[in-house]
């Protein structure tokens, strides 16, 4: 697979140090769902009263595990993960529901538990028939080595395109109670559905209702996975769960969650932050981490929109690629973003130096400080639409020759 | 300039011979804009009565001339067109819009006529100001040589990127009489603010009420220009401009155009559509020329979105590039339309082969004609969507490696 031979993205960061959760215990192992020779599934089981949140891919085409998270995501209540690499389940029709249903029930067995209560997810080629037989025949060993330290390889084994493993992991207080929050992620494409599906697995040793868990989780992506694109394609797959093991020993949290929670929340933002910024480090060709903040917008979501707009845009993406601060680039996509914007009040910074204002160039800006910017590997676009108070941030890479061959190149 | 270096592309087609139309003369000349030693100005002057019609792009941030024109076009008459090449005098300010007044005033003397009835077009770098002075310095003595045979020339002048010139010719009959529509256009990437934008502009000598012809050219757009797309992104200039100088005799049309106007309607849909898929020919690095034909949507207007979801995804279009009918990704774009759509009943043909039907693959379903369509100049993508009656058909080109090359370079 591509994957396996791409030089490491230049923007990549170091793994972290990634200590047990308490009552998560993990693994992964080799079962040969596409890739030789490598981790391909990886599996964690939770103790009972473990709450689960979840927010899933707005693709109307999505994968048969998407259907199974959405569905079981409904009881709130969470005993095991598996997920697998090779293989997104994706547009496999009616075997693709029964490899989530036997995978379901064969992990539930071995977890003592509803097959409601296991979660799954895939990644890899679309179309083509999950191996579910391999599949659960590499359950039961894997299961029976889980140990709590397993993260980092964790990390490793849900790859495919990426160039490095992604984990995060902050500390909270709930009361006077220490817990942590942990969690890792693979995509490298906002999606290629044959390789570089977002999927990210979180974990807690707080006791969180679920209803309180999804406010946060929904809340949290918003800034950060929901505020990041390489390529504007969207996976059939993309999946973000969080489990609470409730293991910690703190206070009791109601049931809305409340002031009690500001600290964690403040942990989970950053565990989500870091993340979706290593997807977009480790975007398909990245060479350059490209940060967008729109101001004066009519509204947040109109800056949203806007930032997107930029974001997604071919022409300023291959123009950071080649280190060009071409404004008129950013002009062009903002007025393509179909929010209200007046060329006239417009204005743009690049690395904090304001190249237009009020519908022209600035006379005489100082190009050198612009020049050593772009020259760098983390470019920042500042739009002013100056019409009104919205603003956004949103996060994306540069398009290179790099994301031509990844995804140009025959399937095998 | 980029242009001037880059390879003919491997899609495009002879200009053909173009004939001179009644009542237009044209000429194009070098006003040293910004290329050196090429044709950079082009004029066409009509005869007093000659209507017009216009569209123009919906860019939030359009460029002076754009102003100017939507502005004129009230008028709904024209007696000259001023097209430069290399500067598009967008994002220029109070300076911009000075430089239009002046160009039209100047242009209006030579041809006896209001600046109201001058048209303008720019295309080419975004946010430098146009050198005025060289560019009324070239009207007078471009105007003392214009000639009916032209339009060859001008399909040259008009270029930036392109790698070929672009026109089409067609005839039609109004009553017994014969009419010709002439066109020529330019434009590579949907947009390349630097140098791409899309224009065009099309004469034909039948004598047509300015709300008929702008009727006929608004509604002749949509399945032509509307429906090509290189990059997703949206120029801030494009203009398409028809002028009808009623040199022809025939008899009256009348202020609807209504039945009288069918032929003449088919032959200026087809010019449109000439030009418009020269335009796709000729997009930045392709090497392929991509139709998509949504069917079974539930509006033509959300399978119009379906196919542009589809024509603006980087992983169909790279996967096209690697001549790998990759339906997975297909069905990806499909999903991330945000239109109704169900995966399981969609079904998907490349070159005519449906690969994939009711959520799965089709078993055993012939690859030997997929895998030779793919290798071909042409590829033609079928979705069927399986919901309605709404069909769109739209077009594309590949994403290789000549467009980071094109637009990924410095400015200079």
């Amino acid at each position: 697979m591509a994957g396996k031979d791409l030089p490491v993205s230049p923007l990549a960061l170091p793994l972290p140090e990634m200590p047990p959760i308490e009552g998560v215990l993990l693994g992964s192992a080799e079962a040969g769902i596409r890739y030789k020779a490598r981790e391909d599934v990886t599996m964690m089981v939770f103790p009972a009263g473990t709450t689960v949140a979840g927010v899933f891919t707005k693709n109307k085409c999505p994968g048969a595990p998407v259907d199974w998270c959405r569905d079981a995501l409904k009881g709130g209540k969470a005993r095991a993960l598996v997920v697998t690499a090779g293989n997104s389940n994706v547009f496999t029709g009616k075997a693709g529901r029964q490899t989530c249903a036997e995978t379901a029930r064969a992990m539930a067995e071995l977890a003592g538990c509803k097959p409601r209560e296991v979660f799954l997810a895939s990644t890899g080629v679309i179309g083509e028939r999950l191996p579910t037989e391999k599949l659960t025949a590499a359950l039961p060993p894997l299961h029976a080595r889980l140990h709590a330290d397993g993260w980092g390889a964790a990390a490793r084994s849900i790859m495919t395109t990426d160039t490095f493993p992604k984990g995060s992991v902050r500390t909270a207080k709930i009361g006077d109670t220490t817990v942590t929050v942990a969690g890792i992620a693979k995509g490298s494409g906002m999606i290629a559905p044959d390789m570089a599906t977002m999927l990210s697995f979180l974990a807690t040793d707080a006791k969180i209702p679920a209803g309180a868990l999804q406010a946060l989780l929904s809340k949290g992506v918003g800034p950060s996975f929901n505020a990041v694109t390489v390529d504007s394609d969207t996976s059939t797959s993309d999946t973000v769960l969080l489990f609470a093991t409730g293991a910690a020993k703190h206070p009791r949290v109601p049931a809305d969650g409340g002031a009690m929670l500001k600290d964690f929340k403040r942990a989970l933002n950053e565990v989500l932050m870091d993340l979706a910024l290593m997807v977009a480090r480790d975007g398909e060709g990245a060479q350059k981490l490209i940060r967008i903040d729109v101001t004066g917008a009519v509204t947040a979501k109109s800056a949203y929109r806007i930032g997107m707009s930029i974001a997604n845009s071919p022409l300023v993406k291959t123009a950071i690629a080649g280190e060009d601060a071409n404004w008129g680039r950013i002009v062009m996509a903002v007025g393509k973003a179909g929010e209200p914007a007046d060329r006239d009040r417009l204005s743009v910074a690049v690395g904090g130096t304001w190249m237009a204002r009020e519908g022209g160039v600035i006379p005489g800006y100082d190009e050198a400080p612009v020049v050593a910017h772009m020259k760098g590997r983390e470019v920042e676009i500042t739009v002013d639409i100056g019409l009104g108070r919205g603003k956004a941030t949103v996060w994306t890479c540069d398009l290179t020759h790099g994301y031509i061959d990844i995804n140009g190149s025959y399937r095998s």
